[in-house]
């Protein structure tokens, strides 16, 4: 049982729970909770090791069983010091460190994300989660996104990152990857609504981050603006909100336009 | 200036960003930051004070000069102790103390929404937020939600506060009210889409608590249960996400289905 703060793995995951830059020089992240967990294990992520606490759920005991069969290196320890290296209040008994690794993006791809200047981690974890669900096969992050592999982001995700490619990508590389895509951008007004942009066609979704609306290199790669109508009059929607309505309906278009 | 921890304004706004029960017997809530209390004023709410700090932007500036011509209380706080008073990492430079108050439900809503078991209180922000956007003519919130005064609610509501009748209710209650509506209620499975379902007459919407479902009132209170096709074959949205993408496909449905 590891009792030390000193330890090299605890060290590691303080590192990595912190800045986007030591997870980038690791080339590693970190997963906390059983349910991801679980996740990780069944997607056949590349995971370095898991600790987990000496009050885990029965739940949890299986998956160390589990992990242990599959000789994952994964130990125990002090439940204290689990629960102080924790990045949420109360520790989820487990955490893993993987790999930084992106699942392949399809060949031709219909349906894109680019989050754009989302900054707020639980909005970019929500995205990604509605996203996953939406059957997106690619998210394009532009450098002003938040880090997806920060702890907020990944919690917030609830298993989006080990279904979803998800890519750190520069404006001019995010150029070239959506060539033959229409680029819609969502916007607050000026734009033709969403319910009337026709959405069968392969597509490229960028949401912009709401406190200073779309990038100018967003707007460059764009080649449609929508909105949302909103009969309340609000001024606008929080962005994974936005994002949710919009992916959704880009779903039921296919499903159901003829 | 009020400079001292003990001045009673400082003591209610501290027991106002803390619990349900203080807020309750106080018949108060506070908001903060510059956007909502400029809201607040727009929707003359009754407002019984606001206190400032020394570090106000220029637009905050402006909203003191206003307030202080409708000759509403507005006192300045010494920096450090409005820093240390707000519900926030970096105080926003102004706060208000506002009444407990319900704007009037119309005779015969025709939109409803009923967030169940949400306790998240950035989830029920958010929803009230889109439930604004959305022109949803009333909330009802039953008892296992979270408080719609507390500060998160608040600040990720966005002002949808002072636009939207929102009332605490008993689950008897709801049933009374929403007598006349079809109450639909958003579930995982064994249940009609939500493309498919004709949201066309006047309605309840009730969007449950991702933890454990619906409540069995909000159960018994559903006529129809519906579901969200998710392509990606995710388990499940986040809880604002999935309310986001119903209150619009029912504004669409009405703006467009014949």
């Amino acid at each position: 049982m590891i009792i030390s703060a000193h330890n090299s793995k605890v060290q590691l995951v303080r590192s990595l729970l912190g800045r986007a830059k030591d997870r980038r020089e690791a080339q590693a992240f970190v997963a906390e909770g059983v349910r991801l967990v679980e996740e990780a294990l069944a997607a056949d992520w590349p995971i370095r090791f898991v600790l987990y606490g000496g009050e885990l759920s029965e739940r949890g005991q299986e998956l160390i069983k589990k992990l242990k069969t599959k000789s994952i290196d994964s130990e125990e320890v002090d439940e204290r010091l689990l629960q102080a290296l924790s990045a949420t209040e109360t520790s989820q008994g487990i955490l893993t460190v993987l790999d930084y690794f992106s699942l392949p993006v399809p060949t031709d791809p219909s349906f894109v994300l680019i989050p754009d200047s989302i900054r707020d981690p639980g909005n970019l974890g929500t995205l990604l989660r509605t996203a996953a669900a939406a059957g997106v096969q690619a998210v394009f992050l532009p450098p002003e996104t938040a880090d997806a592999f920060a702890p907020k982001v990944v919690r917030a995700g609830m298993g989006a990152h080990f279904r979803l490619p998800i890519l750190s990508l520069s404006w001019k590389q995010i150029h070239a990857r959506t060539g033959g895509l229409k680029v819609y951008l969502a916007e607050m007004e000026e734009a033709i609504s969403c319910w009337e942009a026709d959405f069968r066609s392969p597509l490229a979704l960028i949401i912009g981050g709401e406190a200073e609306g779309a990038t100018p290199a967003a707007r460059q790669l764009a080649s449609q603006q929508i909105y949302i109508p909103m009969p309340g009059g609000s001024e606008s929607l929080n962005a994974a909100s936005a994002g949710a309505i919009l992916m959704f309906e880009i779903i039921r278009q296919r499903a159901f336009a003829k």
